[in-house]
């Protein structure tokens, strides 16, 4: 049965509080499980022009087999939709199709619909019901999780958004299959970052288990389940991103700033593996600050490796960043104070934590070495 | 002493609550104020283009006494500055001036820049700090009050927004004498609708006092006072407007329906002179329901009478709607269900409840007489 290897993550915040459900068959029962804690309600879905051909009729068919009329409403895929323009054009169309405040917003689609879609339904008047309904690893690990929603804007990226938490978020772990290899791959690395933040026996887990993790097998529900149950944890401290939160970022200093270097292209890195590097970078350089050994580092690397990620900055195609343009990126991001920067370091597999005072000169000397090896 | 005759009233929100000022030469202590609530803030002031040349001057003056640096962001004066293209704009300046989210955006204005400030400042890095220095009547006693921010889009009036309360409001009782005679006017009518509603020695407080309110004398601080009392009270029990808040829509269905029917031109009709009517109206209606003495229906009357504001609707310049399409306008808002109309109507002066199930063609027998009349 389908529904025996269902399982269930519950976020605990209060009456905010929601169930991400993750396994298979999941978008055939995505009516039913949205009528049983939404009862009446009218739908829209916001979906991208990869995933609608793939998924949407299924998911259209499950909903109005449980009752719920659905208006589709289909952007372009990729980065270039979190903007003003598609925020509105969602926005405009949702309130075409007379949806109240009572009403529900479904993203189908990874995390840029998710957070397009989410940041609509905070909105349409001043907030409506929200349901995720992911389709990328990424969405699914991550993105779908903690209600932080958003767009881009000239200044940067996810600058402007909301706090929306989601009703319920449906984790299909099928639709997966659809997705090209590459982006599984890169959002894998999220997954193997709750490892590496907090969880050593979860990174065993998938240094044994990756294969089965990309094949499909027992071992993916398991893993993107994990993967939620860390998060979930985590924005269950803390909501509102004040403190804890900032762990998520593992690998996130390094990776913006080589997205950035490679002025935001995904022929040649997309985020996933930006984070890659990254999460290989803030492990190296812990070890050369004494903080881990440095077979920690080779450990991550290794896995890394393994999986088929990139893990230096030399695995970036094209022209590279010198490590001063590099650290110009870093000191852009919004981590940094007074000549001392924020990162997510180590003292070893599963033992992240947030350094407030890293030295910009220490991460200037580590880049000049790293890129000059 | 200036400080001696400001009034604070206290918004009952736990960690979302805040004072609200009340009182002569506010805008020279808005730095002291704020600096006192949010030590170390820099500012970005929205602001339109009637109250720029008037008031922004003392504002900045006031700011940088108490080492806050802000940047003017000046709009267009008016109801289409209420729109995504301004709402771009303004949050694009906001974040071109490298505010965090600390940082805090002043919303100086009417009720139109108060609620696009503060949606801006409820979306810029999913939200910053918000103050209020409403600078209309109408946004003194009811707009900056509450939390609800907003922008019109083509399906309608303020359907698109957050919940984003400010953590001050300073209501500088001096600002209003440059307002003119005519919006003045119509912001008063929500001034008397707060005694309608619930408070009958206001509304005769008001029938006494109105033209010391209307001069600026003791009486001005006072009314302006009481009324956001009132409206905190509301706001405190029903924060995002899920029942009791209700009541405060006194006068606006009708009101509501007239602006649509003079196509929002604000030389026929201005929004506080359609609740004024609308007000009028409702009591007249529950008169005639005999919920209510028309007695107290010829003293609502009365009043808008000798304020000078319109009472009837062909007090309302230019060609007027028949009763039909006035009702079809009143069934598109959103308080319809099932042939049953909800209206705030009256079982006397400061007796106002909710009525869900007010038949349309008992709505429309009245506008027939009334129009006909
Ligand atoms: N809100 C958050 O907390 C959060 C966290 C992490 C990332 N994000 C955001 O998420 C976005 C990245 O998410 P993403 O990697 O899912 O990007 P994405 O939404 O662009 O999806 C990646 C690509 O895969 C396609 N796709 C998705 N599901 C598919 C499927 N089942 N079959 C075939 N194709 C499919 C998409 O059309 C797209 O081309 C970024 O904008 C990032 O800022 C948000
Ligand atoms: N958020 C809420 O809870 C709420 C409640 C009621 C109304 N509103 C909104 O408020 C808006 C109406 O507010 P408003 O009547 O203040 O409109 P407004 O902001 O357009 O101001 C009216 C006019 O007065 C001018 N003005 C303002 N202060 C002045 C001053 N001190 N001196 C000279 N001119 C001045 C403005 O430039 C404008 O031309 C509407 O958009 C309505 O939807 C919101
Ligand atoms: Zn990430
Ligand atoms: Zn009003």
């Amino acid at each position: 049965m389908a529904a025996e290897r269902t399982e269930t993550v519950k976020v605990a915040l209060g009456e905010r509080g929601y169930d991400i459900l993750i396994g298979h068959g999941l978008l055939a029962r995505a009516g039913a499980e949205i009528a049983a804690r939404l009862p009446g309600v009218r739908a829209a879905i916001v979906t991208d022009e990869n995933v609608a051909p793939r998924h949407l009729p299924a998911l259209i068919a499950s909903l109005e087999a449980a009752g719920i009329a659905a208006t589709p409403i289909v952007l372009p895929a990729g980065e270039k939709t979190k903007s003003f323009a598609f925020l509105q054009e969602a926005v405009d169309k949702i309130l075409a199709a007379r949806l109240e405040r009572g009403d529900v917003v479904i993203a189908a689609g990874g995390g840029v619909i998710g957070d397009l879609a989410g940041f609509a339904a905070g909105i349409v008047r001043r907030g409506m019901n929200f349901v995720q309904v992911p389709t990328s690893l990424l969405a699914q690990v991550d993105s779908s999780v903690g209600g932080k929603t958003g767009i881009n804007t000239a200044h940067g990226k996810n600058l402007v958004g909301v706090f929306q938490q989601p009703r319920l978020v449906l984790a299909d772990t099928d639709v997966l299959d659809t997705l090209s290899e590459r982006e599984f791959r890169a959002g894998y690395a999220e997954v193997a970052k709750y490892g590496l933040i907090d969880r050593p026996e979860f990174f065993a887990f998938l240094e044994r288990n990756w294969r089965e993790v990309f094949a499909g097998g027992p071992a993916r529900v398991a893993a993107i389940a994990e993967s939620c149950r860390a998060k979930a944890e985590v924005v269950a401290r803390d909501e509102f991103e004040t403190g804890d939160r900032a762990l998520l970022n593992l690998g996130h200093t390094f990776g913006h700033a080589l997205e950035a270097a490679t002025g935001y292209d995904g022929s040649r890195l997309v985020h996933g593996e930006g984070v890659a590097i990254g999460m290989a970078l803030a492990h190296r350089f812990s070890a050369r600050m004494n903080l881990a050994s440095p077979d920690d580092a080779a450990r991550v690397e290794a896995h890394l490796v393994a999986v088929g990620l990139p893990w230096r900055v030399s695995d970036i195609p094209g022209e590279l960043p010198d490590a001063e343009r590099l650290l110009g990126y870093i000191a852009q991001d919004k981590k940094v104070s007074r000549g001392a920067l924020t990162f997510i370091l180590t003292r070893g597999i599963g033992r992240c934590f947030i350094a407030r005072d890293v030295p910009a000169s220490e991460v200037l000397s580590f880049l000049r070495e790293h890129l000059g090896g």
